[in-house]
């Protein structure tokens, strides 16, 4: 898996969804292309996915919300005759090194939460009209929409048979949002996840694995009626024309770096570090909403988001081997404070809102990146509102104080915004300075107090804010013995331990699903009854099965 | 590992604490035999633990609840110059197979949860007097307790070196306590958990690792002054003398079976099998606290929680292949609930009291419990009040229905009451049954006029009690084949599937530990970096670091 995985796609080039658009409605056809794999070795039969399927889709969600914002429900259904989805390509997951199976997960996980999102957010939700064989990733799919709807036609089901045939879990939120969401009475759970064959017609209503049972001779006019009136009760304000997301402007290198136009990624494999560069604003704030749909991509609060989001999605998939990334900005604090306020000011209209719940997303993105996560803050920097917001994102923070010789940028400073207290809570519902105050939610108080102000590192010591401060002499090699000592430390030790130190305080569907969830899932992956070479997932298809290690843990 | 692991131990042959009694006070000083370790190849250097240690461990707190109602404080202190505790054993770790790690961390973690509950629920506070090195596991010890207090003597520290030197997680609720309990900042967190060499003195008051400093000149006198005065604030009920927790009365075969006086372990190893049969009080209940405090642990509700949490602990660590526990009752369910009712009525009574807190730990310790478990509800038994909570405990319950042809036993019948709703709190803080019920609480609330009441297969099916019913044409082939079925499954995939249906809804610090923090110590458990030849807990001690593939995950 040498080639380049890019996330960046283009409605003009799918190969395995189409829409259909129709008002408010838009009907999602899942038709994938066996022959679209991502990599070699493996065809995508059944409708079944692989990275490249799942990023499609996630360009769908996230176009939809930009270039359709007319749409409040979306149908998602398949293309196909027989079957509506057969989850992720076990073959794929076969032969995949567990970094990149792992890492697909993540993905995955975080589109499906996209589905949610959208509804609760946006007022665009998700309906699964389900006809055909529904099972594994394929009900994670439909788990994961606000609305499931089920044919009842005999045979169509729902079914999450990866225990009993593959020895994995469904790890997709499948679990979690049988518990969390559906809240299936525990040992009905039980059952259904331990039969192959799945659950259909009323059984699978009673259990409240769908939502709507509907007669297989009426299903498609139903469905329709059902989404008209979902779209008719969302919350979703009119919106006028789309804005395009237009192609970013990147270029690659070889050596794994990337420019883009306001972010920059530095990457030394030897190190195994990367470094992120946000460059703020060069231009004033955004006077009017109008300005802001002329501007659209192409305004630096959405651009910034999309370049920094495909960064990151490049840094997980394409550079494993990267331990550490550090997260740098340069600019006008006072500039990105005032494109962020023109945001707030009006979030009501529905592309401000829209890009803020963006920036809420890709700061969600940061939190999930199993790398360390560091931040320095130096002189000329720009952490303010979202940008700040990365600091309570990263792992630790180191802080330059004072002056620092032969270097005229401005001092360091920390410029904290009504953004940092509410407009982006991570996936715990809190925000990131009431997750990092947990102990003395006065703290956050004060912090707020503070709002507006340029916190130098005394401030910003004082508050709480960044871990270390040094001043020009010690700065440099402060910084350098940290990132060697980091980069050295077992990968998979950091994993562990940033997945539990990130996510304190309470806990969601979301937490639950990255925290428990993958982690089991990932232990299995691990298991040489899963990925064995006598294990389940070596053995699928050839009629035996796995031969399983019965000692218990 | 062919020996059987005994949990049953005696303050007489204690090998490794030993234990002062001070009025209300109970010095505790930890003082591991090097030559004790419970295997052969290590030595159980520096106050480092194996499992052996933890039994003892866990067999004082026991026994301080019972048999010790006197004392409210409990210091816990080394019996070593120069070193605290220095956690489990590393060499014990590197040797043992990947399922009695898991076990015994399972083990050592429940232990630690005793600890709290001891604080929480009795009024027994656990104080950590900290001199010397306090690292790792040594340091979660400190954690679990209530009060940490360390010597400031210049070289006495905490640390959670797991990662930096082994590679592996502070998985005995280090993490989770430093964010959940402690609510350290969790950029100082990661500083912390990334540093050999651990925190001392005021820095680590300042970071809240430990609740007070003291010089270590007063150090003594300040921990006696201290324990003095939390024993003075405990909630705690004044007690007569307590009960002696006599030796268990149990018979262990070569198969792996036991019997004991109120339950029957039956082992078939061959089917991957283990069958619990429990069988109620043959007495009156009893009448008077006198009676209860005179009967001690010869009381039937004392002496089937200590036998039924002994079988579990044995089933758990002795026989590591058997896939499935099936849990059976045999007696009269109206004498099971008066004599659970009898507790309920005196729950005033420190006795009384304790002994419901003990069913509350077992019914945790089998919620725990990585097997598939069932139970069946056949005629004669007595699933009533304590033993009701069995059938919400395990993953899945069939009933028999109606009568059984040439079978005189009553007919299947489970009955609430009172202790159904409240007593026995899972560790999400909910009863089982509104974890059962969480997609419709009405339904705990019919359960709950239910109580009193025998419930026959058709209104434990109305109500959501059990599974499956069947009558006594189908009885017998249903439960074989569903058994045959489990038992054949991938051992792995049903732990990930049972540690995430079990626990629906909110969580608390104590499901963190089992289902988010254990999940990534097992995932790295299995990792090479950690455990491979080259890995870092092979290599500890050698001077030479883990050899890591950088590949993140």
């Amino acid at each position: 898996m040498t080639k380049r995985i890019d996330f960046q796609v283009d409605p003009n080039s799918y190969r395995h969804w189409r829409i259909e658009y129709d008002g408010d409605v838009a009907n999602l056809f899942m038709d994938v292309d066996e022959k679209g794999g991502l990599f070699d070795g493996y065809e995508l039969k059944l409708n079944s996915y692989d990275l490249g399927v799942d990023i499609e889709l996630a360009d769908i969600v996230q176009r939809m919300r930009f270039e359709h914002p007319e749409v409040k429900a979306i149908v998602m259904q398949s293309g196909k005759d027989k079957v509506f989805c057969a989850g992720a390509n076990i073959r794929m997951l076969g032969g995949a090194a567990h970094a990149h199976k792992v890492n697909f997960c993540k993905f995955t996980n975080e589109t499906r939460n996209t589905f949610e999102a959208a509804g609760e957010d946006s007022g665009q939700h998700y309906i699964s009209a389900v006809r055909g064989a529904c099972a594994g990733g394929g009900y994670e799919l439909a788990l994961a929409c606000d609305y499931i709807m089920l044919t009842d036609d005999g045979s169509s089901n729902v079914a999450l048979p990866e225990v009993p045939l593959l020895a994995v879990l469904p790890g997709t939120g499948g679990l979690t949002r049988v518990t969390d969401k559906r809240k299936v009475r525990r040992d009905l759970a039980d059952v259904f996840c331990s039969l192959e064959e799945g659950v259909r017609g009323q059984r699978a209503k009673k259990w409240n694995l769908v939502d709507e049972v509907v007669a297989n001779s009426k299903f498609d006019e139903t469905v329709q009626a059902r989404a008209k009136e979902i779209a008719a009760k969302s919350s979703r304000a009119s919106a006028d024309n789309g804005v395009m997301l237009t192609p970013l402007n990147r270029t690659f290198e070889e050596n794994g770096s990337v420019t883009y136009s306001t972010v920059e990624v530095e990457v030394d494999r030897d190190k195994g570090l990367a470094t992120i560069n946000i460059s703020g604003p060069k231009d004033a704030a955004l006077s009017s909403v109008e300005q802001l749909t002329q501007e659209g991509a192409e305004a630096w609060v959405l651009r910034c988001a999309r370049e920094l989001d495909d960064a990151i999605l490049h840094l997980r998939l394409n550079e494993l081997e990267l331990g550490v990334i550090v997260f740098g900005t340069q600019g006008d604090a006072e500039a990105v404070a005032a494109h962020e306020q023109f945001l707030l000011d009006n979030k009501n209209h529905w592309l401000a809102k829209e890009i803020l719940l963006y920036w809420k997303r890709v700061l969600k993105r940061i939190d999930m990146t199993s790398r360390s996560l560091v931040a320095l803050v130096e002189p000329g920097s720009c952490f303010s509102g979202m940008l700040a917001e990365i600091l309570f994102a990263v792992d630790r923070s180191y802080m330059a104080e004072g002056e620092f010789e032969g270097d005229n940028r401005p001092v360091a400073a920390i410029r904290l915004t009504d953004g940092n207290f509410g407009s982006y809570p991570m996936s715990n519902d809190l925000t990131r300075l009431q997750t990092r105050f947990l102990a003395d939610p006065s703290q956050v108080d004060a912090a707020e107090k503070a709002k507006g102000e340029p916190l130098n590192s005394e401030n910003a010591d004082e508050l709480g804010l960044v871990t270390y401060c040094f001043d020009d002499i010690d700065w440099e090699d402060e910084v350098r013995i940290f990132l060697e000592e980091r980069t050295n430390f077992s990968p998979d030790a950091m994993t562990g331990m940033e997945a539990n130190l990130r996510f304190a305080g309470p806990e969601t569907m979301e937490t639950r699903i990255f925290g428990r969830l993958t982690a089991w899932q990932n232990w299995i992956f691990q298991r040489p009854n899963a990925v064995g070479e006598n294990g389940a997932l070596q053995r699928y298809g050839t009629g035996i099965r796995g031969e399983y290690d019965m000692r218990r843990v």
